[in-house]
C-alpha cells in the first residue's frame, strides 16, 4: 500500500510518500509545498489545496496520515496552521482517500519508540528505516516521512491484532 | 452591490446576504450551514465547502466578509474553527470573490458604534438597520448579517475618503 504523510503548515507544508510491502518500507518521494509570504492568505490556501490535489492524483495513496496540531503552540500560528489543515482534510475527502490523524507523541513512539524523542533522533530514524543516504531536507519533508512511517507501523499493529 | 457576511464555525456556520444601494441596505437572505457532530471532520469540512460554494454561486456576492478569529478563545475551538475558516477562504478564492476580514471589535464599532457592545445590542442594531420584523435566528445568522453590514459601512467610508 502507498501511504502519504503530511506535516501541516502554511508557509511550508511537508509531504512524504512511502510504499509498504509486508514489513518492508520503501521511500517513493518527499518534499514541500511552499507558499510566498507576500501573497494573500486565501490565495496561499488555494495554492496548498491545488498542489496537494495534484500530488494525491499523481501518487494515488491508499491512506493519508496527518499530524494533529499542538494546542499549546503560539495562538496566531495555531489559527494559520489550522486553516491550512482544514484545506488538507478537505483535499483528502474530495479525493476519497481515507485520512488518519496522529499526535506528535504517537509519531515519536512509532518512529523512535520513545515519546520524548528529540527532533534529530526522529530524523535519523527516518533515514535508517527508509534506507536513505541522508536525512530528507527540509525538516518538513522529513517530518512528513515520519508521519507516513507512523501510519505504516500502526497498520502493521492493526493487522497483527486482527490476526490473533 | 451584494455582500455576503460569514460567521465562521464548524458545527454551525452563519451566512447573511445584503444588498447595498447607495446608503440603503436591503436584507436578501440569512441562515446557517450545519454539520452533524457524529460525522468525521473531513466530511464535515467538505459539507461546509460544498454548501458555501452553492450559496456563492446562487447569490453571486461582489464581496465576502468574514470575521477574524479570537486568539484567546478555547484552544481546541480555535483549531476546529480555524480549519473551517480555511475552507471558507478557499471557497471565496475558488469562486473569485474578493474577501475582506474584520475583527470582532470592528464589527461592534461598525454596527453599534461602540467597541464594547453586548451581543444583544449588535443583534438589535442588525434588526433596525435592515428593517427586519425580528432579530434573525439563530445567533450565527444574525452575526453573519452584522459582518455583512460592517463591510457595507466600510465600503461607504472608503468611497467617502476616496471622494474627498
Amino acid at each position: 500500500m502507498t501511504i502519504m504523510g503530511i506535516d501541516p503548515g502554511f508557509a511550508l507544508m511537508g509531504y512524504g510518500v512511502i510504499e509498504k510491502n509486508g514489513q518492508r518500507l520503501t521511500p517513493i518521494d518527499c518534499g514541500v509545498i511552499q507558499t510566498p509570504a507576500g501573497m494573500r492568505n486565501s490565495l496561499r490556501l488555494k495554492l496548498l489545496y491545488e498542489n496537494l490535489c495534484k500530488l494525491i492524483s499523481h501518487f494515488k495513496p491508499d491512506a493519508i496520515a496527518v499530524e494533529e496540531l499542538f494546542y499549546h503552540t503560539n495562538a496566531k500560528t495555531v489559527i494559520t496552521v489550522g486553516q491550512a489543515r482544514g484545506v488538507i482534510l478537505l483535499a483528502a475527502e474530495m479525493c476519497n482517500v481515507p485520512l488518519y490523524e496522529y499526535t506528535p507523541l504517537q509519531v515519536k513512539q512509532a518512529v523512535v519508540g520513545y515519546g520524548r524523542a528529540e527532533k534529530h533522533q526522529i530524523q535519523q530514524m527516518v533515514k535508517v528505516m527508509l534506507n536513505l543516504a541522508a536525512v530528507p531536507k527540509p525538516d518538513d519533508a522529513a517530518d512528513a516521512m515520519a508521519i507516513a512511517i507512523t501510519h505504516a507501523n500502526s497498520v502493521a499493529m492493526l493487522n497483527k491484532t486482527e490476526g490473533n
